[in-house]
C-alpha cells in the first residue's frame, strides 16, 4: 500500500494481508467479522502481544522486570494472556485490581498507582497484599490507619513527581507542579519519618512522561531516574528492593512518526544494570509498558454503511465512529489532530484512489475517523480499520454516545 | 460568588445557595450527595428544565413546535420528564428512538436523523410510525426497499446540508461539504424523483450548527432556512408539513461568555411564523434544541478525596474527572482549554481565596476538571460541583476508563 505523498504511517510497514484481505492473528478480517456476528469491533492479535515482548526480552537486559500497565487494554483475555508473559502488572484502579488478580498474578507482583486513591480502594489493596504506590502524605497516613485496623503490614513505595521531564514525550508528567506522586525535594524528609512498624517501604516509583518515540529523551531520563532514585535512597528506612522506572515508550500513531530505537534503549539499561549492582543492589528494576506492548497488536474495525459525495468530497459513512475510538477521531489530547493509520480491510492489494473522510453515524463534525485521507475507492459494505488501535481505546471512549450499540472486543 | 479577576463565568449568576450550601431543585447538595449514598454523580433539576420550557415558551410564538434533541440528556426519568413539556422528540439512533417511546412520546411526533442508519434502523424506524430524516440517496433507496416488503408507506423528511453555515456557531455543520444531509443544490432534482406511492413526503430538516450564543448569526441561519425551505417546495411532491429548522441555541460555558437573547430570536421567529403562513402555510414549523433545555439543568458532582501542593500549585484530587466529564476536561472538541464554571458546593458562602487545579484519579494530565481556577480553600470531603453538565456529559464521556466506578444520575 502506497500513499501519494509522503510522510507515510510507518504501522503500514508491519501489517499482513492475503488475497486482498488484512490478516490479524492469521486470519482475514472478513472472516473475522463474519464469525463475530457484526461490527464494529475491536480485534487484538495475541501473537502480537507475545512477539513484542520476545523482542523486548532480546534487547533488554535480563534483570530488567517487565510490568504491564493494565490500564492500556484491561481486557479480560489480553491481561490474561499477558499474565503468563511479564513480571508483573501495574494497576490504577480498584476495578484493574480485580482484572489483574483473576489473570492470576500474584498479588506479590502487582503495584498500584494513581492520584486520589480511595479510601475504599487502599484497603482492598492491602486486603490483596500488593504493593501501594503512594502518591501523597494522605495515601501513607490512610495506610498507617489501615495497618492499625487490621494488623497487616502494608507495602508501598513512593511514586515520586521527579525534577526533571521526559523530553518530546505525548504525556508530560513530572519536572513541574502535578498531581502524580510527591515532589522529589520533599521526599527525602518523607522517607526518614516513614514509621517503618506499620508499612514496609519497599522503594520507588519515578514516572516522566508517556508516548516518547525518542530513544535520546527515554535514555536520558531513565539516567536521571535512578540517579534520583540512589540520591532518594540515602533517606529511606530499608533498602530500595522496587524501582518501578516506568516507561514511556511511545509507538508511531500519525504520518511520519518512526518506531521507538529499541537496541538504544536496551543499551543503556544494560548501563544502569550494572551501575544499580553497586548502587541498589537489593531492588529489581522494573520497566512499566501498557501501551508499547498492546498498542500495534489492536485493529479497530467498522463497516461502510453509506458512501456520499458532498461538494466534491468523499464521505464515507460507517457503523463506528468517534463514540467507540475517541483517540483515532483526534480529541484526546491532540492538540492538531492527525490522522491514525487506517486502511480498507478487504481492499489492501488495491491503491489508494481518492481522497476520502471516513465518518462515524454521530450528529457532530467531531465524528471522524479518517480526514481527507488517500484510499482505495469503498462502497458499502466495505471494511474500514484503524491500525494501532490495541491501547487506550475500547475503555478511553466515551461507548454510550447516542445510544448505539457497543462494539465487540475479540482476542484473536 | 466572586472571581477575583474578570472575566467570570455567566452560569454563577443564576444558580442558589442556603446556608453555604449549593442548592439544586430545592435540596442542597450535600443532602443529595447524602442521599445518594455516593460520588461521583450528576444531578438533573427537573424544574429547572420545565422553566426553560416555559421562558421558550413565552419568547417564542405558540406557531412554533419544540422539539427535544434525546441525544443531549437520554436519562429516562430526563426524558420522561420533557416528554410532557415539549410537542417532539428528533433521536439519533434505535437506542434512543426506544428511550423516546418508552416516554410515551406519540411516534408521530418523532424524527430519525443522523448520517449511516443501518438498515436494522431505518426498519425499526418505520415499524414504529416515526418520520425518517434521510441523509443520502442509500437512505431512501432503503425506505423503498422496506416499503415493498412491509407494504407500508414509510414517513420520511429530506434533511438538508444548507448551503449556507450558522456564523459563530460551537459546532458548524452546514456551508460546505458534510456527511449530514444531501446537498441543497441536489435536492430540487432528488425531490421530482421522489416516489410518494412509497414514501410519504413530510418535508425538511435543515441544520446549520449548533452551540451559538449569538442572536444575530441564529437569526441570520433562521432566516437563509426558511428561504431555502420555500426555494426547495417549490420541487417538492407535495406541501411540507415538516420543517425542522434546527435549534443551534447556545448556553455560556467558558468565562465572558453571555446568555442567548432569546427575546430578539423569538420576535424573528414571529416574523418567519408570518412569512411561512403565506409560504409554507400546512409547514409545522420546528426548533429541535438539546443542550438548550438540559445543559443548564445538570450538575455533575464529585468529592474531594487528596489535597496536595506540588511545587507551589494547590490540587484538589477528586473521585471524579475526565471519565465523568471528558467536555469539562477539554477533551471534547475545544481547540484550546478553557475551564467550566465550577464551585465548591459545601463552600458557596466563601470567598475564593486561592488558585487550585481540580483533577481526577486518572494517571493522565488531561484529567483536569479546573485549571488553576481561584476558588475557596477546600480539603477532602469537600463537594466540588461543574455547572453546566446536563447535556453531553454522562453519556458523552469515557466511563470505563480506568475501571473506575461509573457516576451516579439522579433526577432532583
Amino acid at each position: 500500500m502506497r500513499n501519494s505523498a509522503p510522510p507515510r504511517h510507518a504501522a503500514y510497514e508491519r501489517i499482513r494481508s492475503d488475497g486482498g484481505e488484512l490478516v490479524i492473528g492469521g486470519r482475514t478480517v472478513t472472516a473475522i467479522c463474519r464469525e463475530a456476528g457484526r461490527t464494529p469491533l475491536y480485534a487484538y492479535d495475541l501473537a502480537a502481544i507475545s512477539e513484542r515482548v520476545a523482542e523486548l526480552r532480546r534487547r533488554v537486559p535480563q534483570e530488567i522486570h517487565l510490568h504491564y500497565a493494565v490500564k492500556a487494554n484491561p481486557m479480560p483475555a489480553v491481561v490474561g494472556h499477558i499474565a503468563g508473559l511479564v513480571d508483573g502488572f501495574d494497576v490504577a484502579s480498584a476495578g484493574e485490581l480485580r482484572v489483574a488478580l483473576a489473570a492470576g498474578m500474584d498479588a506479590q507482583r502487582i503495584s498500584f498507582a494513581g492520584p486520589g486513591k480511595s479510601t475504599a480502594e487502599l484497603a482492598d489493596a492491602v486486603e490483596a497484599g500488593i504493593t501501594v504506590h503512594v502518591e501523597s502524605e494522605r495515601e501513607i497516613r490512610e495506610l498507617y490507619r489501615i495497618a492499625d485496623e487490621t494488623r497487616r503490614r502494608p507495602a508501598l513505595a513512593v511514586r515520586v513527581n521527579p525534577d526533571f521531564q521526559l523530553k518530546t514525550a505525548g504525556m508530560k508528567m513530572g519536572g513541574g507542579p502535578a498531581q502524580f506522586g510527591i515532589d522529589a525535594e520533599v521526599v527525602p524528609e518523607l522517607l526518614r519519618r516513614l514509621d517503618t512498624g506499620r508499612v514496609e517501604f519497599r522503594g520507588f516509583h519515578i514516572f516522566a512522561g508517556s508516548q516518547n518515540l525518542s530513544a535520546a529523551s527515554i535514555i536520558e531520563a531513565q539516567n536521571s531516574t535512578i540517579a534520583l532514585a540512589e540520591r532518594l535512597a540515602k533517606d529511606a528506612p530499608a533498602p530500595v528492593v522496587d524501582l518501578n522506572m516506568g516507561g514511556g515508550f511511545g509507538i508511531p500513531y500519525f504520518p511520519g512518526e518512526q518506531p521507538l530505537d529499541l537496541a538504544a534503549v536496551g543499551d543503556n539499561l544494560r548501563d544502569i544494570v550494572k551501575r544499580a549492582r553497586q548502587s541498589l543492589p537489593q531492588a529489581r528494576l522494573i520497566i512499566e509498558l501498557g501501551r508499547y506492548l498492546v498498542g500495534e497488536a489492536g485493529y479497530y474495525v467498522c463497516r461502510v454503511v453509506d458512501r456520499k459525495l458532498s461538494r466534491g468530497r468523499v464521505f464515507l459513512v460507517t457503523d463506528g465512529g468517534l463514540h467507540h475510538h475517541l483517540a483515532a477521531s483526534g480529541n484526546f489530547g491532540q492538540v492538531i489532530r492527525k490522522n491514525y493509520p487506517v486502511v480498507i480491510g478487504n481492499r489492501m492489494d488495491e491503491a489508494p484512489a481518492e481522497a476520502a473522510s471516513v465518518v462515524g453515524p454521530l450528529c457532530t463534525p467531531l465524528d471522524l475517523l479518517a480526514d481527507n485521507m488517500m484510499l482505495p475507492v469503498s462502497k458499502p459494505g466495505d471494511l474500514v480499520v484503524v491500525l494501532q488501535s490495541g491501547a487506550y481505546g475500547f475503555t478511553a471512549s466515551p461507548r454510550g454516545f447516542l445510544s448505539h450499540p457497543e462494539p465487540l472486543e475479540i482476542a484473536v
